[in-house]
C-alpha cells in the first residue's frame, strides 16, 4: 500500500473518527495557495512559451544552469520509466531501503535490480538510483561522493538521484548544478514541498542531450495547464519558499518532540517526515488507525513507522492524544 | 508548428486584432463546465479508488467491456511512446497524411517509419498506426477492415487506432469493443470533445495484459487530481455528451457552409474541424492571420488549410467577414 490511500485506511479502520488525519505521506500539509485559474488553463493546449517559462523558473529554483537541462513531466514515475528504458537492460542498483516504486519501474524496463547498502556497490551498475535525502530514513549523501558513483558508472549508464525531499533537508546538497557534465539525472518533485501532489508535476535535470530526448518522449504537452500555471507561480515565489522551509523545520521539530516524548526511537527523517523504530509498531499503527490517524508502515521493516506532518492544530492535538493513550 | 500555439501566431501576425480567434486546433470551443474543485484535488495524491472510478466511467462512455481494459494517461503522446517502446524495434507504418506526432514518437523508439496510403500496406508492419476518423481529412475506416489489419500483423506486433476525434464523427465506428480479443490499442482523447485539452487526459483501451503493462509503466498516479475529478464527472454526463454531439454537428455544418460559400473545396473533416483545398492557401492563411484568425496549414500540402470551430458568435462573424474580404 502506498502512502495517501485513505480509502484503504478506512477499510482497515472502519470505525475510526473522521476526518482521517493522513500522516502516511511526506507532503507539506500547508499547500501553496492556488492562484485564480483562467478557464483557458483547462481548455487550451498549453503553449510552448508557457512550458519554457515553467522550465526557466524550475531551473532558477533548483539551481540548474539552464532551462535546457530541465524536463517538466507529469510526475516522477513516468520519468523513471523513460530513463530506465533508455539504458539498455543490464544491472540496476538501488540504495535502500527506499521508495518502492523505483525498483518496480526499473525491473519493468528489463533490468536486474539489486538493493544495495553502500555507495561502493551502487556504482557497480548500468543504472543506479539513490534517493537523497533518502525516504524513509533521511540519510543524506554528499555531492562529491555521488559524483564519484557517477564516475564509476561512466559511459555505460546513468545515475538517477531522486531529490524529491531536497527542500525538506537542511544538510543535503543538490546535484542540480552538476548535471551538465556528468551522466547524472536529478529528479525534483514539485508536489511534496509545495503541498500540491494532486497536480502531478516533477522535473528531470540532466544533460542537454538527455533532456531533449526525455522531452521528445513526453511529447509537446507534457504537463497540464493547471500544473503549468500554478507551478510557474509557485517556483517564482522565493518568499513563500524561504518561509516554508523554516516553518517545515519548526513543524518537524515539534513532531520529533512529540514522538520522542512518547519514547519512540527516531531513526531519521527530513522536515516532511520522521521515521521511528518501535518494538510494538504493529500495535501502535493499529491504535493510531483506530483513532483516525493513518501513518506509514513497512512490510520489510515491521518495527518502523513513518510519520508525516500534521497540518491544522486540531490534527496535532489528535496525534498527541493518540500517542499518549 | 502545432495547432494551438498562439504565441507563434502573434509573432507571425504582430499587428493582428486581439483576441486571436484560434481555429488551428480541433478542440471543442464550448468546454464541459468545470465543476467546483475541492482543494484536496490539487493537494493530495489521487487515490486508487478514484482512478478506478475514472476508468469505469471511461469504459462505459467509450464502450469498452471492462475498466481493466482502460488505461488513464496524462495525454496520448506518452501512450504512443510507451506502446512503441513495447514493440521490439522494427517496421512501423502510419496511415497518412495524418497527425505528425505519431511518426516522431515511433521513430524515437527505434522503429523504421513509413507513411502509407492503403490498409493493405498498413498491415505489413510490426507496429501500425491509423487515426480514425483521420486528422486532418476525416477519412473513416470500418471496424472490420481495421480488425483485418490487426489480423495481418498478428503476433508480431500491434495496431494502434487513434480515435481522438471519434465523438466528432457520425460515420466512424469505435474499435473499443474489440480490444480484448485482438492486438489492438485504441486511443481516446478526453480533451478534444470535452473542450478541455489543458487537463491532459487520454485513455488507451487494449487487452487486460497490455493495459496492466501500460498502467505499470505510468505508475500509481498517472493523471492529475483535476483531470480525475473533471474527467469522472464529464464522462458520466450522458446528457451533455448527447447534446454536444448534436451541437458540434450543427456548428460543423455552419462552418462547411461558410467555407463553401467562400468557394473553398471541402476535402473532408469531422464535426470538430474542416479541411479545405484552396490554390491560394498561403495567401488566405496570411489574410486570416492579419485579421486575427489563426488556422492550420500543412508543410507537405501547401494547398490545404484546416479550420477548427469558432466558439462565440463574434468569432463566427469575424471568420465570415475575413473569408469574404
Amino acid at each position: 500500500m502506498h502512502g495517501g490511500d485513505l480509502d484503504a485506511a478506512r477499510k482497515l479502520f472502519p470505525g475510526a473518527p473522521e476526518p482521517f488525519v493522513d500522516l502516511s505521506t511526506g507532503i507539506n500539509p500547508h499547500p501553496y495557495p492556488i492562484p485564480p485559474l483562467e478557464p483557458q488553463v483547462f481548455a487550451q493546449l498549453p503553449e510552448p512559451a508557457a512550458l519554457r517559462r515553467l522550465a526557466d523558473r524550475a531551473a532558477s529554483a533548483y539551481g540548474a544552469a539552464s532551462s535546457e537541462t530541465v524536463v517538466p513531466a507529469p510526475g516522477g514515475q513516468i520519468l523513471v520509466t523513460l530513463i530506465a528504458g533508455i539504458v539498455p537492460p543490464g544491472r540496476a542498483t538501488i540504495f535502500g531501503l527506499t521508495y518502492g516504486e523505483h525498483a518496480r519501474a526499473v525491473s519493468l524496463a528489463g533490468h536486474e535490480v539489486e538493493t544495495v547498502s553502500t555507495l561502493e556497490e551502487l556504482g557497480q551498475a548500468d543504472l543506479a538510483i539513490v534517493v537523497n535525502p533518502n525516504n524513509p530514513d533521511g540519510t543524506v549523501f554528499g555531492a562529491e561522493e555521488l559524483l564519484a558513483v557517477a564516475t564509476r558508472i561512466g559511459d555505460r549508464g546513468l545515475l538517477i538521484v531522486d531529490e524529491a525531499f531536497m527542500e525538506a533537508s537542511v544538510d543535503a546538497e543538490s546535484l542540480s548544478a552538476h548535471v551538465e557534465r556528468a551522466n547524472v539525472v536529478v529528479l525534483r518533485s514539485f508536489g511534496k514541498f509545495f503541498g500540491l501532489a494532486g497536480l502531478r508535476l516533477s522535473f528531470a535535470l540532466t544533460t542537454r542531450d538527455l533532456a531533449a530526448r526525455l522531452s521528445a518522449a513526453l511529447g509537446p504537452w507534457p504537463v497540464s495547464g493547471p500544473a503549468l500555471a500554478i507551478g510557474t507561480a509557485a517556483l517564482s515565489d522565493e518568499k513563500w519558499m524561504a518561509e516554508t522551509r523554516l516553518s517545515l523545520e519548526k513543524s518537524a521539530q515539534r513532531l520529533d518532540g512529540l514522538l520522542g516524548a512518547a519514547g519512540r526511537e527516531r531513526l531519521g527523517g527530513t522536515s516532511l517526515f520522521c521515521l521511528v523504530r518501535v518494538p510494538d509498531a504493529p500495535q501502535l499503527f493499529d491504535r493510531l488507525g483506530r483513532a483516525g490517524i493513518f501513518v506509514r508502515r513497512f512490510a520489510d521493516e515491521p518495527e518502523w513507522l513513518r510519520f508525516g506532518l500534521p497540518g491544522a492544530e486540531a490534527e496535532w492535538q489528535r496525534l498527541e492524544t493518540a500517542l499518549r493513550a
